[in-house]
């Protein structure tokens, strides 16, 4: 195959985004082989780099959980039937997507097990066996566990019949203690997939209808996406004492009565990788946080065969500082390959920075840097290698940030009422502040027609509305609605 | 309760080993918390105490096997039915122990979904995808995961029906590569069992009888516990082309003919928990090694309650600077408990040191170390703190090693024929090293009378027997007997 053919074959693999955003999305986490269909329905392989960036998403939640005093635990996959029925909200809510194991071992099962879809109540169950006393609280644990909701329509990281998340469940003495421990949560969340992920979010408040099954309060992080649609990028729960009450969790107070226990629950999942790709894509393919990324840095050797080898010499030499310093650091030295078409790949990879060095830059005592996200070059010197790639990957880092958070800035629109909402949509995608009278009815009517629903009432906006958009009466709150994957 | 009611009721609580072996075990793990039964046959939960275990293996396991090259990635939870029957040894294996979905969503499935008891067949089936050439080879990958395994009799740790693991599977061009990576894998189980948990092991191959359902050859790593059973601590198995063929993972070769992949899989569960607690426990309770321990130094301030402030002052002091050196340090300071009880409470926990501090011994700059293991006590300088704790915990780890080193020797016995092997098990509990003719008949003798396997064919002995210890025959190997976990 030529080099142009090559060329002409890459670009053409990826379907721009303005085209058909959803195409443009399976094209490029196919491409750049961050998953794969399984045999499975609604089940995908996460491959290797798909996987890694769960683990570094991973590594700094795991981090900050137990920097607040959470420690880890593993409960089991199986949930007996009969624990559903103890919560009703909660068994309305899950029931339509619970598989069920009815044969083990060859022989029937009494008692069908579903495969969780959460491990409230499996939780519920071990937490009234293991607090008797008010000396026992607070219980402050977390899971990382694959789940499953046997989902209808599926989506590759943003819905999947399994999918990969971490729940902490706690419980607490007072009310007080468990909405701060639900805030303090979801603030965690919010600082995380902002300051890693370099996600701007909306925190605020579940309507109720959006709110978890079981739950008092739900909080939630909303991202946007580059086609204006929400991603519920985090949750947290205030259950108050329903799970208390249905699994008699109770306690011994100070008082010396017998008191239910405040619980909450928390989680994010394997959807944050989704969400990453649709932030932070282009047209030429990923583009991934530093932060985040697999691999940081890819460093490409350029210049003649005659000096080949002097090149890939040096070029291993950054590579190895680079690495010794902490620097996820790659090098594609290959002879029969094009430089062009290496970079053309890496961007198409989402790897943040390219290092760049050739015959001529090494009599200067310098390579160049090249930023995947604004396509800046810098020539920097080669004795400063290690500092000049940490400020490179920490720039591009904040880039990425102040890049989605304009974005998003551009494309939340304020509406008066429900016919400006359905215009604005028309032209234009993105979120939509607008009041809201705090009827089901009126919720209901906006999702009706335009498909958008509350993501959150958010706790901090510069404007607060009137007036409901679909009544015209006076608005309980200001809230978001969008389009949500 | 007075204080001797505390302290009786709390060494009544364990059954000693000698007594029960069995019941001395269940004791410490409930008592320790590391485990709790849940409501699902024989599944359990894991308390923080446990599966803190867990993280430590998973993050040392985990940092080698990239070091040798391999990346993480994760496959689907079910396993479509027809896939067991693509290899047919590997579902005669398997099919008895499988817990199967029939219905999701509300819908019975047309086709009946397996929960993975591995992966063997979704990776097979995703290998034959990704791999077209021999340049796409080697692929390794490994998965961190949840399995389960429908089992009749289940053991917390060593035998539940679900467990969690790590399952490596690599493709490679050659046979003789194939095999170097399954040796490669078991030495690195080796190195880690033997320098992180402080198990002595033996490596050899498995007898056919003995081996993985579709292997060419299984090797593995064994352990001798405290009542001389074996525990089979860690298994890489050369695949040869069996999956390859089944799953038509063939590959362009470089000389252009389409050959299958030979391939490798290896793995270790959380039963290396209960190989930890077998090997290390003695009747105060656990005795964990520094590098697995979650905690692996407990202060407990002592002395009167007039100097208490300041004992309990000094005593945070060096909580904080041993947490900054990255021990993982914790400390008791509750006024209202006897320091006596404490330290059998964190002995029974297990905790390889004691760091004793009271006021004489501020007077004096020092304090007091004491190793969980040995119960030597030893005065240091409290200005070198973090050097003495560093050096006692290499110490211990160290000792631990040796102890089980030599309990193991002791508990080896070399034997000519069935009957020495069965006069010497009613007396002596161990392993026992025979010759083996290498037929089936004779290994099944030696089960059917004694209940013992060949747990493998060891590597290394000092000694070669040669006859076999039932027919008398020429031996083909010398073998590792043993009851088996």
């Amino acid at each position: 195959m030529s080099n142009d053919k090559q060329d002409k074959q890459f670009v053409t693999e990826i379907t721009p985004q303005g085209e058909d955003f959803s195409r443009w999305y399976i094209d490029v986490i196919k491409k750049a082989e961050l998953m794969d269909y399984s045999p499975v329905r609604g089940c995908i392989v996460f491959r290797p780099d798909g996987y890694e960036i769960w683990e570094h998403i991973q590594q700094d939640l795991d981090r900050r959980f137990k920097e607040t005093g959470h420690r880890n635990a593993y409960f089991p996959l199986f949930i007996p039937e009969s624990f559903f029925e103890k919560e009703k909200e909660h068994i309305e809510g899950f029931n339509p997507e619970l598989p069920w194991v009815t044969e083990a071992g060859g022989d029937k099962l009494e008692e069908r097990l579903a495969i969780r879809p959460t491990s409230e109540t499996m939780f519920g169950h071990m937490y009234s066996k293991w607090i008797q006393s008010y000396r026992d609280l607070p219980v402050l644990i977390n899971q990382w566990a694959n789940v499953v909701r046997w989902e209808k329509r599926t989506l590759p990281f943003l819905r999947t019949s399994e999918f990969l998340w971490q729940e902490g469940h706690t419980a607490h003495e007072t009310e007080t203690e468990a909405r701060e421990e639900t805030m303090r949560m979801l603030e965690v969340y919010r600082d995380f997939v902002e300051s890693f992920l370099a996600i701007p979010v909306i925190t605020g408040q579940k309507s109720p209808s959006e709110k978890f099954a079981g739950a008092r309060d739900t909080y939630s992080i909303e991202a946007m996406m580059k086609d204006g649609r929400a991603v519920q990028a985090g949750t947290s729960h205030f259950m108050g004492t329903n799970f208390a009450e249905a699994f008699e969790i109770q306690y011994l107070s100070r008082e010396n009565t017998q008191e239910y226990a405040h619980t909450t629950s928390w989680g994010v999942s394997t959807r944050l990788i989704g969400a990453l790709i649709m932030v932070h894509g282009d047209d030429r393919g990923l583009a991934l946080p530093p932060k985040v990324a697999p691999k940081q840095v890819m460093i490409i050797p350029i210049g003649p065969p005659k000096t080949r080898d002097m090149v890939v010499g040096r070029a291993d030499e950054l590579f190895a500082e680079l690495k010794k310093a902490g620097v996820r650091v790659g090098i594609d030295d290959r002879a029969d390959v094009r430089p062009g078409w290496k970079f053309n790949e890496y961007e198409m990879r989402g790897i943040p920075v390219r290092l760049e060095i050739g015959p001529r830059d090494m009599e200067n005592g310098v390579c160049v840097l090249v930023s995947r996200i604004t396509g800046e070059k810098k020539q920097v010197a080669l004795e400063n290698i290690v500092t000049e790639v940490q400020n490179m990957l920490e720039q591009v880092q904040q880039e990425m940030y102040d890049r989605a958070l304009a974005f998003r800035e551009e494309n939340m629109h304020e509406v008066d009422t429900l016919d400006e909402m359905k215009a604005i949509m028309e032209e234009k995608r993105g979120f939509f502040i607008a009041g809201w009278d705090g009827t089901i009815e009126s919720e209901a009517k906006v999702k009706e027609e335009t498909g958008a629903t509350i993501r959150n009432i958010p706790f901090q906006l510069d404007v607060q509305k009137e007036k409901c958009l679909v009544t015209g009466e006076p608005a309980k709150h200001t809230v978001v609605f969008a389009r949500a994957y």
